[in-house]
């Protein structure tokens, strides 16, 4: 059962025994994201313990989006900023609070880089706009003073069947509100 | 299309049209995770953008450690420590790189708590045992360079159908054999 | 005289004399949270300093929660939101600022985990529940540019007659007197 | 029971009841470390949660240096390197990591204060000085991967009754084994 | 002249006098990347300075990739990952020093996105492919500690007339030669 | 094609073939930055891949200020504070984010150094003196919880054809008036 | 010319010529701050460049607290807040940024320690109570976001002839009206 | 007593008596380098302490280099890169700690601004150029572990009167020989 494979079966489990057993699973399980070009090296009997499969009852199931689907939401933003001849940042984060696409458009500004990652992770995280988040601070202030967020207009959720599951922010035009307005027009771009 | 819901269903995606109806679908959420004590603000027609569901095809699905099982994972290394009287620090970390699950034992030395989770973090970004992966360092060294990363012993990937899902890292006993072992008896508490 | 060890007398102090058998205890000592697989080296009679016991004027005694008292309420916490149907982070944090447990829920918003962290270490640095704190910015808004805290509904201290040993943190309910509620339900957990 | 008190009695415990009280109880604790000039404000009955004051099976105890002893140490080292013309600076960290005493020596090199600092962390952290600790690095060498560590000669840990409560460390004169030799002339004089 | 529009033209400068008129065409410029929905506010005689424009002789230019080049490396880097079934992240950086695109892949572990950005990093720094910089490590072994940067195998320089201008990172495959083929695509995607 | 020299030719292209030549090429090149005493190493076959030079629609091009411009506007403002007795720092900062050039004055506080870099950052951002910027804070306060932003008098941008290229930040006198005074002399340097 | 020595002489500048002399002024110079057990290497001829010693009027002078004025300031203040049992945390910075003494009181909060270097910081910075300073925010609300400040009551600058050298900063207290009267004990105890 | 005037008397001080007095003299010093418009708030009676001046035995001097001498090194060092066609970037960093002066030469990397400051730190920290530096790391390899610091040719010590008082550092040079070169004809620049 690999966590990120599409087809998803919940059939998959094998119980993986000990140790030694184990380390040979993982050398001859093609798509591990190993960086080394060395061949695993033989286990000493009794240094190396086993990796542990679990049964589905101690695992739980998340959506996210494609890098695929982030992508074209991303890009879809950034060609409406073009259009309307605003210079802008893309970022789409998921809902683990990773940035999954960047796009640092030609001629935006320094700070449009981080600030579109900051809004893209407030608007997934509390799966509203941050142009309606910003809003809220007036009876809750010290919610800007969470790690990681901004609470600046710019930024638009992406749900799956109305959870969260990233959020798309946009930074670099004049006014929050048209960051906002791009960013739309991102998510639209994976919602049809 | 909740994506941590356990009882999971490909068909609930709802397509959500516009602005106005988004928010509300907000609104109406019963468990989203916003932290405000402010009801949601009416909308304006015109700022707020909608949140865009997305069909199916743009999602991908991954597997992860319920924290039920991880703490489970968790106290069982611990408790195997302090069955041999070490005094170590555990951490779980999930497959994106989050902790999930921090233990930090009575009287483990003030390092061992962050020295568990990057342990813990390598483990399950190679999917091998951390004493095993420092053996690949000789052949290529700058792999420890890796933000994040203590390619030392005392870590386990804990895998769902071969695939790594979560890292147990385990710190502070007089040597990272010792520390490993414990990690394996938390991984064997959530294999069985 | 072990610092942690819960049968605690006064009466215990060694003192150790020369470099070389400071360098023999270490290496006597069971449980000493050393890293290392290699035996201790044996010192050079130059270079390698004692460790200097000291006697007990020069010490002062402070009182922790255990990690199992801690889990118990970080547990407590966490299933308290889960029959509220809210997915929350939830941490403790000791009196000297270091975080002792942490519950990452599942689905709980990327924001939750350090904001939980935040908030606990706001309620045992004040000895007061974050609620409150969050008050008394009226007056003294700069104390929430204290560098860790978090001044926002959600955490409870935990005291030992009277004094602060531990916060207990909650964040990712939609309001911060729903984060608190499971906060408190935590605290009570281990007061009974 | 206050947790640093030195007069120490298990007997002081005192369960408080509700929310209600316990903020009552916060507000007339005379020494309790609330950085504000504002009263108390006085608690809604819904909101404010209590403080828990928990049971002794809950808590553990821990011994540290006096802040009149680190800093009587840290100035003997300090005295130490002067006597031999050396400009160093001085730290002393304690058993949870936490620094507790610096003293940036008149002339020292700009890397001596964080250098001193970290020693004294590993000297803690492994119970055993830096110049023992920097020799395990030929058979474990990620050990100094380790967050917050140098191993580099310098420091000396202090204990009591076998157990490392603090690390003192030096940094600045020409060799580690000048700077270890100033260290243990602070570990010395309050081991006397 | 706008120092990022594709049409170049040196003929541009506007000699900008006093501080009065230069917020006017502040306000006037319709593309800048201000952030904010207000109007430009009336300037104050006294306390508002001018932007200054300078003349040609104070000004040098640089080459980049254009976010639709680099986008189009990174997405090329990717597919030809999947095509090999490896799980990698993408990264673009700038000359002078920002990241431009990211691309984190469907199941690519969470070591990946941040070695591929420092990879790219090294090569655009170095101008050369990071296998053969690792290679320069052994005659410089300190290169490595240079901050921002990783030598592991993996990334590969983009160049216009024999310059870098870019890097392209990639991360997550069993091993850096992997990873650098698939760099050496992204590149390639560009270079036609 | 060189990205940086001034006389600006778009012929220049090279096409670069396969990875063994792309290698000999950039160790023919002369100026190029890499830090290494070593001869670059012959390139094994399979395992070095080429850098790729890309055609000039893949590539947009930027105006900077050279460092011989920022120097002079830099001791431009310097000077001008020197004149009227005021100690402070300046820092100059292109329109990519980077500092260009920063000087300490004489007997500067503290915290004027940091404070100089991120006035002149946010100037060039949103190209405006941060006199007029903090005015905007009214509107969209949170504005300022950019990160590496400085709301406050002090920093003018400097633009070539109306679009910002870099900002000069002051900082250290009693008041951002003063501040600004200075930054502007500085950029008045540099407009003539 | 040592530049921390008492005794100050403007006459000891001695021109050093060459590569060579300067590595072999450096290897005889007693007091050097290397922290190295190697002797110096001897110099190569070509590759070793000479330390350069410069004029007078290349120089400037500042003044500092000693040491052991600072340490004597520290703990007065400590002694002040015990006195009336008060557990508090202190850090005396010097004119250029550094901190000097820090002294964490047993039972102080974890959040005091960097309080009272932050407090201590800005007092020198700006040469002002910052029980003073902290009022200034009403008509500068941004200056509280300058880097490594906190304008919060509890701490006095120190100065030497109306310039400040030196800040002394308290923090722990229930209030900073407190907290700043025990920085001032601290203050009147070098100034006597 | 200014401590940073070069006319420099030990006559100065002046004993300052109440907090009233303080602010007094803190608002009439006419180049205190407080940075707000506001006019200093009327003080408090009761809560306003003032600033203590000490006595000289409390104070200790050092030498500085001025910015205008760091300045002209920094020059001179990118005059000689740029005479040899090499791109780097330079820094100038204080005995304390902190840099004074930085260039990023037109077309240097973008590793080569944070590389000079280490160099420089470094240089001046040890008073030995950094490719002797390098040299020592054989013996002491930890030595590079310091923060701070990079063990990277490339840097030569300042001195005054044989002690160490500010480093140059250069970076971006094909090798470190070649910027240690620049980094020297920096330093004789201010020596004559």
């Amino acid at each position: 059962m690999n966590p990120v494979r599409k087809k998803f079966s919940r059939r998959v489990r094998v119980a993986v025994g000990g140790g030694v057993l184990a380390v040979v699973a993982v050398a001859g399980f093609g798509a591990v994201t190993a960086n080394a070009s060395a061949p695993a090296a033989p286990p000493t009997a009794a240094a190396a313990p086993a990796a542990a499969s679990v049964p589905d009852r101690a695992t739980t199931t998340s959506t996210h989006l494609t890098v695929d689907a982030a992508t074209k939401a991303a890009q879809a933003a950034l060609d409406a900023a073009e259009k309307e001849k605003q210079r802008v940042s893309v970022a789409v984060v998921d809902r683990n609070g990773n940035t999954i696409v960047t796009l640092r458009g030609d001629g935006a500004g320094p700070q449009s880089y981080e600030s579109a990652e900051r809004k893209a992770y407030t608007a997934v995280s509390w799966n509203a706009p941050t142009s309606e988040l910003a809003g809220r601070l007036q009876q809750t202030p010290t919610l800007k003073d969470i790690p990681g967020t901004l609470f600046l207009a710019g930024a638009v959720p992406v749900t799956a069947g109305n959870a969260p599951i990233a959020g798309i922010g946009v930074a670099g035009a004049p006014s929050g509100v048209l960051d906002e307005k791009f960013a739309q027009a991102g998510a639209d771009a994976v919602a049809r």
